[in-house]
């Protein structure tokens, strides 16, 4: 294998590719990037456990890739990733020299470094589901940051750890749930058929760092019963599902409402940010007191002291003493899109909901705790 | 005590004594900011066992101060920076409401907190000694740069985790080392008089980062036996000083050499900074073989693999093949002033000198290290 490339145009992939490396895998050949030179072509891999990364660099003129010889080799991320940033020269040259000894050549810095042979590594289908699916890269982002906070931490019920991607009726419903808040969105797509996964949460995430910052273009979801692939012209992002039957949760969103509360979605955000620092049992539990009159959220600790804020806000309904997490709340309404914060309520203790009236495509639920005030 | 004042001028002072503070400190007094309001001045301290920092905010245009009641009080730093930094109106109001719960009142934000009372505060004396000396903030900035990474991190040799500042004959020496290298600052002081104290490294440091960025102002240093006090107009950084006698250093120092090597200064830092990812047990261990012909500057690890680089330089002497901790090269020379670098070497097991042209106050040296190549 030989070939030589822009140094800036290889840093790019491999900062893609890199998103799936652990430096600390036990699994040695994980820690490393597969190069595959052929084809005019250059395909970078990475991989973990859960998710896999594949860039293809077709040879352009801003890479000026030139493979002289094909081949493959695998080299440890991290020693790859300086030798690349650092090189004193616009393009670099990369050949297997002796065995997986691997000799990296800049203007007058030369690295022959230890590699990894290429068939160690795990073999990866990268293949295609013959589910797909098309989205905005945009609308992606969006599902993600309005989802996948919600999702559990815990490993005690695996699937909740993802948000659930399930299509029917040319409606997706993406939920995310840790059973003491839920987060819904629903999009229509233009999709016949149906499918039902779940996606770690990590995963999603992982995804949006990789692919979706400041982007606006295609992005195609494929999946089967096994893996969902994000695809973006010559990047693949590859992740396994999540087993087990999500749950059933239209039954938990209550239809009905007996109070509402309207305010400016910005101004609860700075409320509840004031008090953060106000912990109970390392908990963020604010009281919100409502009535015709006025509005009053509290927060108070044994240890610490107390706050107490008058909200702007115009409430309808008996008057209602509720408490929550500040913290639900807070990522609950963050990535909403906005300002006017519509609250319904219909009981003390029973789980509300928030949404902006400006976007009707998500729901936020959160359900409330009981204290002892 | 009851006051108000400017939010942002309380909420920059408070990031100056917030410098001083552990808020994992077991002494809960020492997690706290002591407020005293007096005489239309209200005086903020922060300390912990090393470092005590006291800011004095007297009345003004900027900060409005207005003392409605005198007094004192102790508030956990942590909380008192989150409700200044985060309270909703450009002036907060403070005051004592019941025994130490100190209410703060923005806008329509009102916190109640629980303080301790001021008299549970360590008495700090923040007299001033009786000897000092005066130099540009920019001028001491420069000395901790160029001294405090040689110091010690090990606690056997306590006085070694200091640099020391020596004065005689109107020329202040600062001196740090390891025993593996050493950094020697000497400036030319108008000051009759002698002294020779150890400041801990890390209380420098903290005098770098709470006094000193992007200032270009007079600073005093005020000294006894015990402290050093850094003052700045109306802030005090009071530091203890290390025990125990400084070793005798200049003897360490060679005065003659052998051979010379000459080249930029940059060149060497991205050179040696290329190589770092390659290490021997942790160790970045760079060899730099020298003759009339060429300077050729290696890096071997038996498991990741090796560099090579041709470094353009002029070497005059024998050829010399010696070996050192390319992390202390590299702290070494990071921040001498000027490009032009002159290493000058006395054998291949003996210190080296590394100076810049353009700076005749400093001077670097680092021990080699043997290898088995």
């Amino acid at each position: 294998m030989k070939f030589s490339i822009s140094k800036n145009e290889l840093y790019a992939a491999l900062q893609i590719v890199g998103h799936a490396i652990s430096s600390t895998s036990p699994q040695p050949s994980l820690r490393g990037i597969k190069i595959d030179a052929e084809n005019d072509q250059l395909i970078l891999t990475g991989s973990n456990a859960d998710v896999s990364i594949q860039k293809t660099l077709e040879k352009n003129e801003d890479n000026q890739l030139n493979i002289m010889e094909e081949g493959s080799i695998l080299i440890e991320f991290r020693y790859l990733n300086d030798i690349v940033r650092k090189i004193d020269s616009d393009f670099i040259l990369v050949e297997i020299i002796d065995g997986s000894l691997t000799k990296f050549s800049g203007n007058s810095a030369v690295f022959k470094i230890n590699g990894m042979v290429a068939r160690d590594y795990p073999i990866i289908d990268f293949s295609k589901p013959a589910t797909f699916i098309k989205m905005n890269t945009q609308q992606l982002a969006e599902i993600i940051e309005q989802t996948t906070f919600a999702t559990s931490t815990k490993e005690q019920k695996p699937v909740l750890t993802g948000v659930n991607f399930k299509l029917s009726d040319n409606m997706l419903n993406c939920t995310a749930t840790d059973s003491y808040r839920l987060a819904k969105k629903t999009i229509a797509l233009d999709f016949e058929g149906e499918f039902n996964i779940t996606i770690p949460s990590k995963s999603l995430n992982d995804v949006k760092s990789t692919m979706l910052s400041d982007t606006n273009e295609e992005i195609e979801i494929a999946m089967n019963n096994k893996k969902a692939q994000f695809i973006i012209k010559d990047m693949i992002f590859q992740t396994r599902l999540l087993d087990g039957v999500y749950p059933e949760t239209d039954r938990l969103i209550p239809k009905e409402f007996k109070y509402t509360l309207n305010m400016n979605k910005d101004d609860l955000i700075h409320a509840i940010d004031r008090t953060i620092f106000i912990k109970n049992d390392n908990m963020i539990i604010n009281r919100l007191q409502c009535s015709s009159d006025e509005v009053v959220l509290t927060n108070k600790s044994q240890e610490i002291g107390e706050s107490i804020e008058n909200l702007v806000a115009s409430f309808n309904g008996d008057p209602l003493d509720i408490s929550f997490s500040g913290t639900y709340v807070l990522e609950a309404i963050r990535n909403l899109k906005g300002n006017n914060l519509v609250i319904s309520f219909t009981g003390e203790m029973k789980p509300f909901i928030l949404k902006t009236t400006d976007d009707d495509t998500v729901l936020q639920l959160v359900l409330p705790v009981r204290t002892y005030n």
